[in-house]
């Protein structure tokens, strides 16, 4: 998959040495607020390291931001940690300026081509992503999305407009919402700790303003069929400024392909409204 | 607190130079199938890895398990990773004869003293412990506990005996209990990172002989008050093999101290029960 836009922003520049890949960070990656997306700076870190293991899937994606990364010119440094049978361990450092801002800690392994799809699933219900709304094409949302760039890489769908586009958050910090490439690439294992992040934080439903990644792990349990993925997010514990978010992903055939947790520094403004349990 | 168990079990036996200690892993700190336990691996990781950051408190405590660790003589190598204003975050390596297999990452800092509980706790209601059962000291365990020493560290109560100590697996993989150190030692934050990991997995109650951890993350949310701490347990996607773990602990006022996910391998006998979603 070179074609798209994921791919060409991701691939390193350059492999310096072993182990050490020239990188440019994209600009077009952009979260709320213009930061550097945390999913797609571990997606940049994860790409180089997925090719120093030599395995074809992340199983475990571990990534702790140390500082904000900005567009432009970066080093991804990969170690491998350990190694068994199944599985390969590794840790890539994204380097800016001489400074380490992001650590991935990877571990990988071939997950083959899926079985059949538990019939248990307990995927979202949603209606179709024809039959939903754009909430970012709301015209709220113009002053609210200045640099959040990204926006015009993930598309999402949503069964009615959340009550934060609507400037109404509604206090009930749980979700569920259709997300994809908007160039259509296919969701594959690489993309998944990027498309967990990749959706405007739930806790905006709670009046927060906005949210700052300490800490994103992710579970990948399958390779994902094409299509649409569909979306289940909660924030159950906002608590002395920090909140979680965990968000599930299932893929086209209802199987679930990602679990991820974050925790998270909450932006809020002074009227925030309290998120209900 | 120097007298109890796990401090005595966690503590360097020597600095040997800046950010290396050498440590004995105690034997009495072993789960089912007489492994190691990971929540105690990664507490002395954690303990060496406080040492050197001079923070009070773990805020996100993440965990690679490399290889089984045994009883004896090991090295924890820690290594600080950034510092921020609020925050430093460091990386400690278990080595055993001159191979790691253990990495923690941790992000530490001051959380302070906790401030009132939130009115909307969704703390478990739980009978008192008094009034709940144990279930280690059901005689049917007898030969599934063999080697687990660390039910007689880590007192747990139930509000009924759980299906799977009958030889009845429910298949309802998610449970509410209480949960301690038997010899009273208070919790602290330096503890939930080992507790989240301190009871028999709840995929043993979808007929699971066992489970062993890939990867543990803690968010360690408020410094806990004394006494029982009460716990709420669930997998929920038992899949391909693996299966996550969410473990929430609430201190005894009813605040939430720590959020837990991990991903692990599932031990599972032929006839193993299937879990309800």
């Amino acid at each position: 998959m070179t074609g798209y836009a994921l791919d060409r922003a991701v691939r390193p520049v350059a492999r310096t040495e072993p182990g050490r890949f020239a990188v440019e960070l994209d600009d077009a990656w952009r979260a709320l607020r213009g930061v550097v997306n945390g999913g797609y700076s571990t997606a940049v870190c994860l790409r180089a390291l997925l090719e120093v293991v030599g395995a074809p899937d992340p199983l475990i994606v571990s990534t702790t931001f140390l500082r904000s990364a900005v567009p432009g010119p970066a080093e991804v440094v990969v170690e491998e940690v350990g190694r068994t049978r199944r599985n390969v361990t590794a840790q890539a450092r994204l380097v800016q300026d001489g400074i380490e801002v992001v650590r991935t800690l990877a571990t990988c392994t071939n997950l083959g081509e899926p079985g059949p799809v538990d019939a248990q699933s307990t995927a979202p219900r949603l209606p179709d992503p024809a039959d939903c709304v754009d909430p970012y094409a709301d015209p709220h949302l113009l002053d609210l999305l200045t640099g959040a760039t990204m926006t015009d890489r993930i598309h999402v769908r949503h069964p009615a407009l959340p009550g934060w586009v609507r400037g109404a958050p509604t206090g009930r910090t749980e979700a569920e919402f259709w997300i994809a490439f908007a160039d259509r690439r296919p969701p594959d294992t690489l993309a998944l700790p990027l498309l967990v992040d990749a959706a405007a934080p739930i806790v905006l439903e709670a009046g927060a303003t906005g949210s700052s990644t300490l800490q994103l792990t992710t579970h990948v349990r399958a390779r994902p069929a094409a299509g649409w993925l569909a979306a289940r997010v909660s924030t159950r514990h906002p608590a002395g400024g920090l909140h979680e978010e965990d968000m599930d992903l299932w893929d086209s055939t209802g199987r679930l392909v990602a679990q991820s947790r974050q925790l998270a520094v909450l932006h809020a403004s002074p009227g925030c409204a309290r998120p209900r349990p």
